[in-house]
């Protein structure tokens, strides 16, 4: 395994202070339990957003904290749910009487910690369940996976709570965009979890992994390996068999890098995901291309597409100062 | 070769359009000759910037076109200069009479086709060549490479252009910056250019390339992996030997991701970088992480140090408006 560390053990601690540091100007570090924080004060009256989940997924969720999106989040280690007592300590530091409200990808170990985590504190609380990967069927015996679209809605409830919607609004926004967007991925490598010190999966050199999700793990099908267009094809009839966009239906299409497959591929990638909607009626009315939800250094990409209105468009390019999103402030 | 593309041909044409479409509110692309300007247009008594060079450093240097930053770039085939009709093109789009001030990353074919691109056209114009890899000693026959330095001459120069300084003006600040900048990398991988097909060079398991550029070449030496801090420690070194920063000194610290890196081990590189100087008494003033001068798909990392004083951090902090620079507006 070669990767950057000084011990398999201090990898993510001491990384995180790394990002505490170089963002000191948007957010703060509790190291024990540990959570991440904005560095301006959360106003009282605001509906609080945490979210939160294993590391190795950067820079979700540490770098969508700020002003317009996060109140806080609760890494665990590397593929590992965070604890119930980081979600209580970060509700307690950030909390409010307006509520918090969780955003939670779906695993049963997030889900089950949040749960914890929220009965362990006085806050009302509602969760907004992510399971956005449509490789796997809608009737799973545990449900899709929460992927790469968690964090548009992280972007949209934070842009609510943060024009002062009360917590059921939150919730049902959350609910909404949850239920608007639709995920798949595919590698064309494994990643290596430190710990494990080796692939999770190999592949031939003219295979593929088509519908990966982001901890490593196998997806629904080795093929062979296609050409960009054929891939794509493949992705956005799956994307466009669950959400059924309409002629003139407007989407936010977006392009996830999963660690070390270069811009040079994502945007061509992006660029056929356009075509691939275009050709069809659909219009691409907001985009984002890059590494926002990663795992760890897998070659790979997904495609997002959720469907949008005035609201949610409204809700999307509200300002929003993070580390790894920032625009209109 | 893993990679996703539908023909090596074509990728890096396909994927500008992706760059473009992705970013449309900030930036358009000529297709042919290849260069990219912003979309509002350049007021006429400003120093235009322009800067370019072979594709696969994404997001270096279309992600750098805005306001506050570059007005052109022209980007190159993958590692493969661009060609003077690409730069004169995009000068007779967006040139003014205050003059064309060109940033130009130290190799042979980049100087040599910016300045006969620069002949073709009428417009004054000067040239900033980056040299910031201390890897290579000062003396070297064709000098040091540019490398991820570049982008915080093109912030500077950028921020200065916008505020109104004149072309002489533009040139010494440029010049002040590259000459206060050094970086160094280490690579873990090779990276795979498409049109080879293969990685440019091999490693053992337990070895490191100490001193790459951002083409793929060797570097200055091969060595036995060593743990995250005596990486750090060496490049840290070389940088310091080469700077010589005092106690007091502020610095912008740039740790930068060559490709397959994660952010994870990115910020653990940073993290005991800013210990490395903060134990000098060297002052972190400002700093970024991130992948912003890739070398495709090479696992690795550089450092950059740039000396500060109040000219150079208001420059750095003035607003930005790029695909992947942002701050201020």
């Amino acid at each position: 395994m070669k990767k950057f560390y000084n011990t398999i053990e201090n990898l993510f601690n001491e990384s995180i202070k790394g990002v505490a540091k170089a963002h000191q100007d948007i957010l703060k570090l509790n190291p024990d339990p540990c959570y991440i924080t904005r560095v301006a004060p959360t106003p009282k009256n605001k509906v609080v957003v945490i979210s939160g989940g294993g590391a190795g997924h950067e820079p979700l969720h540490a770098g969508f904290v700020g002003k317009g999106m996060l109140d806080a989040a609760c890494p665990g280690q590397t593929f590992t749910s965070p604890t119930p007592d980081q979600m209580m300590a970060a509700a307690e530091a950030v909390g409010t009487e307006a509520g918090v409200i969780y955003i939670v990808k779906n695993y049963a170990g997030d889900i089950m910690n949040f749960e914890i985590g929220a009965e362990m504190t006085d806050f009302p609380s509602e969760s907004v369940i992510v399971a956005d990967d449509v490789s796997l069927p809608k009737d799973h015996s545990t449900g899709r996976r929460g992927v790469a679209g968690t964090l548009i809605v992280e972007k949209m409830v934070g842009a609510a709570a943060e024009n002062g919607a009360d917590l059921a609004t939150c919730k049902a926004i959350g609910d909404r965009v949850a239920n608007s967007t639709a995920s798949m991925g595919v590698a064309l490598t494994s990643c290596t979890i430190p710990a494990l010190g080796e692939p999770t999966f190999t592949l031939a050199e003219d295979e593929m992994e088509m519908g990966v999700g982001i901890h490593g793990e196998r997806g629904i099908k080795t093929m062979k390996l296609g050409t960009a267009t054929e891939i794509v094809a493949i992705i956005a009839k799956a994307i466009d068999d669950d959400l059924k966009p309409q002629k003139g239906q407007r989407i936010l299409l977006h392009v996830n890098g999963l660690g070390a497959t270069p811009p040079m591929e994502q945007y061509l990638i992006f660029d056929l995901a356009c075509q691939y909607w275009e050709e069809r009626g659909v219009i691409i009315e907001r985009s984002l291309v890059g590494e926002y939800t990663t795992a760890l250094d897998m070659a790979g990409v997904s495609i997002t597409v959720t469907l949008l209105d005035d609201e949610l468009i409204g809700l999307w390019d509200a300002p929003v100062h993070t580390a790894n999103l920032r625009w209109g402030c």
